[in-house]
């Protein structure tokens, strides 16, 4: 999730921000990270992968984006899901930048944290 | 930083991982982050980065990795930043799954937690 | 633009689209696609683009897009926002695919037509 | 196709372009359109394609570009041949720049239009 | 350059090759590769290149490639310069596979070699 | 095979370079060569590789890399594996560029060459 001044999520769930619908872009990030995540991260394979779900809720004083990817592949995707949910919180930061920063240009309260796998699943029997 | 197991750590100390120098991989991937935000967060423009500097530390259960990026723009350079020490994180996540999972392959522990902007300069001069 | 049947442009103006919000998406696409002209045109260079604005409109039977990109640079930004349009455009179709199949599976009306430079200007003071 | 002005197309034939042999350098970026259409197009995902096959040839006064592409998969490959054909296009465009523009810097002619999906077609045997 | 056996060299000067025109296509994953430099060498930063120009050039059992490179920077294009020939030597190896394969599918003759920087200038005047 | 000064070798050897453990960044950089080759070579279609496995060795006054790339597809990976040691190579050259330069900024000795595939093989079984 990313943690965000209350004033932040006030103003996106009024969709009143400069930059455009923070959820979708949030979103299709999300998505992005996880086609991408090959890419950044070195040692791993790019994978086929079956279905990249993103699901960006807002909270009282946060934004908090799930993930859930699925593959018929021998490796797990959880380094996908991850850098989905990841890219998605820094796309949330990057559209809100201004309503966070401080007089002096600080970020007192912004962070991203309890990034996490919630739940790995294997089927066998594919 | 990311939450990890104690042996996970120490086993990363003592460089006994498989997969290879988990902090050089890291600091290698936060450099690459950093050169990449602008691909992966929609509203960046690439800028000319002076320079990135990476500081991966290894603590009692966790790495910490700090990324210290510069640049005579006009535009600041936190997303370079936070994209930087995200990468350099979940690369370290990536090179250390497997003494991670538990047995029934979930992560119980391993989180990434508390990424911030610790400070943003502006020098005006330049 | 993109011209589409009347059923598609209804749809896309009653955001009533499974795959989310076509317009911001398309404009997200513009964006990145103005961003990434150099590395698809074989003989362009990166150049530093001061501004990238998309402007996505919904006609009766098609969408528009229109994307104005500012440089100071030496070259001009023609390719950009060519390339910018064209992944906006491509984008709508993509979203839209549904819809617009026929029968048979093929798409009897779509397509994707005059992109074209409105304006290039120069401001030799710069 | 692209539309040129006809001594752009005469041009071309005569194989007279300082930037180099237009209709090769298009068939090259078709297929690394068709290569890199998940890349750009936020919910198109990477696809095994087995084949690309671009055909690049010259009219009275324009440049057609067409593109076959074929995959053993689950999902179409229209967007796949539309980001090939799209990308050969923004290519020609690229490299007869000097000649499609007046002088007052304009491009009175130059568009790219009628950008179909000329025939879908599904084997359903695999 | 690339050491080739003399029935290859005599295949592209005769423009006789099924995949194309051997020359250009290195030549413009020359430019790409001069482009792209600092995306795969991790501690390069992207570059304002001023000029990519690749010399592509048939000996007897060979192809050279030589590239120019020039940029107003503090640092060198050296690393832009050796990514360029080497991307395009790559791409005449991938393009003459199937003549230099023996019929044991291995390649007896054919090698990159003497990669190197035949001369780095700085004008200090800029 | 990159040729260097016995002085580099032995910086290289002793862990002594300010840019880091430069064997260990030609591993991960070799392997992301082979992730990429399909990108930068432009007929080259994206691989399943099932796995790529460098090894880089010092010798006397060069540095050795191999690597061994398997992958169950109808297409060889040859140039998976030539794209993987030429990118490992090119980044021990960025890594030793201060040590390898004269005085007048030239390099004397630095040179890849003996770039060939060792060996290729096919399992007709899969």
């Amino acid at each position: 999730m990313i943690k965000l001044q209350k004033k932040t999520v006030d103003a996106i769930a009024a969709g009143k921000l400069e930059k455009g619908d923070v959820l979708q872009a949030a979103a299709l990030s999300t998505i992005q990270g996880a086609k991408r995540a090959w890419e950044l991260i070195p040692l791993c394979h790019p994978l086929r992968l079956d279905s990249v779900k993103p699901e960006v809720t807002l909270g009282q004083d946060e934004v908090k984006i799930r993930c859930t990817v699925t593959a018929r592949e021998r490796t797990g995707v959880e380094m996908e899901s991850l850098m989905a949910v990841t890219m998605g919180l820094l796309t949330v930061w990057d559209m809100v930048k201004t309503l966070e920063k401080d007089a002096a240009g600080q970020y007192p309260v912004t962070r991203i944290t309890e990034v996490e796998v919630e739940e790995k699943r294997v089927d066998r029997g594919c």
